[in-house]
């Protein structure tokens, strides 16, 4: 019998880079920034063919959750599992695999963040289904390794080893290690060395990822048990208590490297197009431009400008004799940033903070 | 007896400049573009001490009466004459000067354009107290000759003539002729030889400027005679016709350069701070700035920012790493601009024009 396939979208990001469309309420996954739909929407309609719509399981916090099941109206509500408070991605995975075990045991997981972005989708598809095939005929994890464009420093590498012959359509390689947030020169020779960033997105059967959770980090593994054992996500207060207790640790610290150690990762390397969205400057670069350089959403009329990035929600915005300037026009607040200082952005959200101007943050 | 002391404000500019601020039924004039009370409230409550609050006329044209008499709350309905179309100044200034002569012969008119700034407001009332003394013991007419601070090209220069000994506590100068919009090296050559810009402020004698007229220019002074004679302003349709036929022509052309040369014209040479507020960048030079260069009105937060103007009616604007940046936010249009570039905001309307976009014009 072949088994199921979910996705298991991980939603709980919050996205101050994005001020002032990303707020306390309103977290990046649920902007529309990178086309008309938001970007959480994008990653399950991009998932879904090879899943079916109804197999998604989408985790969240509690400030998030009925804005994300907003934008993923029809899926249904017992789909969604809100996270009693934010924790890094290895309890939160943990946690969306003990609830598919219970449901469907023996399923295959496919983990992916709900706040990427993915340029080629028929690539996308073409490597997701390749891991999913992987992880139905052995006990692997397969990683997602993204052919890096530069040596950025704030990603994790993918260090590969032999590749695999496995006639998958895709290059797939095991896993000889992992690095996380290198130095600049360190990053530069993982990228001369093939090395590849790490998207994030996993793909395993659920009773693979388990039992190397209770092998790795028996401390998390045990609290997932409890919880399962005793009414899952509807038992609130235990789920409360235990997850409390659990470490803030990622997946990658908590399996990942020690599996990998173990010879039990694999990484498929793929070449769709993947950004993680994490400033405006890295929106500029992925959105469609202009013969200018210009790119935006929304009413927009550009004279004399150049290399710039303009978002309106309603209101027309003109530039005139600019270049590599952030608009982003809201219904209370316009933000006009130098393009390459997006990552500054986070200072202008404390300094509203400091000043108590919450009601620009809510 | 003393005579009655009246302001005639203009009140007829568009200021396209001003967009998205100054829109077909927003001209400049009633915007609060350089402090709290608009332009016009300014003028009027700047001459008012020495007119008295009941002593002013306004002349404005149809589309703007509306918005003109709303800024001027308190002032009789009948001290507004509206213009049955845009003309030059003769004609506008002509029709206040019947009109005056009708309700108040022998009466003293202070001319003001209504759009004008002056920072140094006591310096200007003393300025403007001498003109009317003297245009209340001679039949002169007065100018205001400002002193230039560069070689601007596209004001009036007033050149002045011999000093006038009065104990006027101003320095007063026959005037010897005009010269208008000058190229840059005349500019400069007027600049160093002590001429004046001419700010557009007169002050005369009624039956005065109404005599210089019929000399200067009959053509116009009959026009006026027919309209005073059969209802004056309260009989619009002899009003359009007469004014039709009128020719469009400037106070400068039609009476002053030529009863300059006839001796007839006095400047007092002014030093209040005078601008015309002809763009975004004069704004920017006359407005009070921060340590950086700052300046503007409304909510605004300000991070590693230079130079820039920032006007917001509602929102927050938040600026972070720009310099020389305009950035005017409106209810349903916002622009951001080099501010060295404020004159080619008429690119900007003609362009929204062209592509039909008149909703922001509007």
């Amino acid at each position: 019998m072949k088994a199921a396939r979910y996705a298991v979208i991980i939603a709980g990001g919050k996205g101050t880079r994005f001020w002032p469309l990303s707020r306390a309420s309103r977290p990046k996954q649920i902007l529309k920034i990178a086309s008309r739909k938001s970007l959480i929407r994008e990653t399950f309609d991009r998932i879904a063919p090879l899943t079916g719509r109804k197999n998604a399981l989408v985790v969240t916090v509690k400030d998030h959750a009925g804005a994300v099941r907003k934008e993923l109206a029809g899926l249904p509500t017992a789909n969604f599992i809100v996270e009693p408070e934010g924790k890094n991605t290895a309890p939160c995975i943990g946690l969306a695999a003990v609830e598919l075990a219970r449901r469907d045991p023996g399923s295959i997981m496919c983990v992916l963040p709900a706040d990427h972005w993915i340029s080629n989708i028929n690539s996308f598809r073409r490597t997701l289904e390749a891991g999913m095939q992987l992880a139905e005929r052995s006990d692997v994890l397969v990683t997602i390794g993204v052919k890096p464009g530069y040596p950025e420093t704030g990603y994790g590498y993918i260090l590969k080893g032999k590749s695999l012959e496995q006639n998958l359509m895709v290059n797939a390689y095991k896993v000889k290690g992992f690095k996380e947030k290198p130095a600049l020169r360190q990053a530069a020779r993982l990228l001369r060395s093939g090395a590849l960033w790490n998207s994030g997105i996993f793909i395993w059967n659920t009773t693979t990822i388990l039992a190397l959770l209770e092998r790795f980090n028996p401390a998390i593994y045990q609290g997932l048990l409890k919880i399962q054992s005793r009414g899952g996500v509807k038992n609130p207060s235990l789920l409360r208590r235990e997850y409390a207790r659990m470490p803030n640790i990622s997946i990658d610290h908590a399996v990942l490297e020690k599996a990998g150690s173990a010879g039990k990762v694999v990484t498929l390397e793929a070449d769709f197009g993947w950004s993680d969205v994490g400033s405006w400057t890295s929106l500029h670069q992925l959105l469609p431009r202009d013969a200018q350089g210009n790119a935006g959403l929304g009413r927009r009329l550009l004279i004399d400008t150049k290399d710039s990035l303009v978002y309106s929600e309603n209101r027309l915005v003109v530039l005139l004799g600019v270049k590599n300037t952030l608009v982003v026009d809201s219904p209370d607040a316009i933000l006009v940033a130098d393009l390459k200082r997006s990552q500054q952005i986070r200072d202008v959200v404390a300094e509203l903070e400091r000043k108590g101007h919450r009601r620009y943050l809510a």
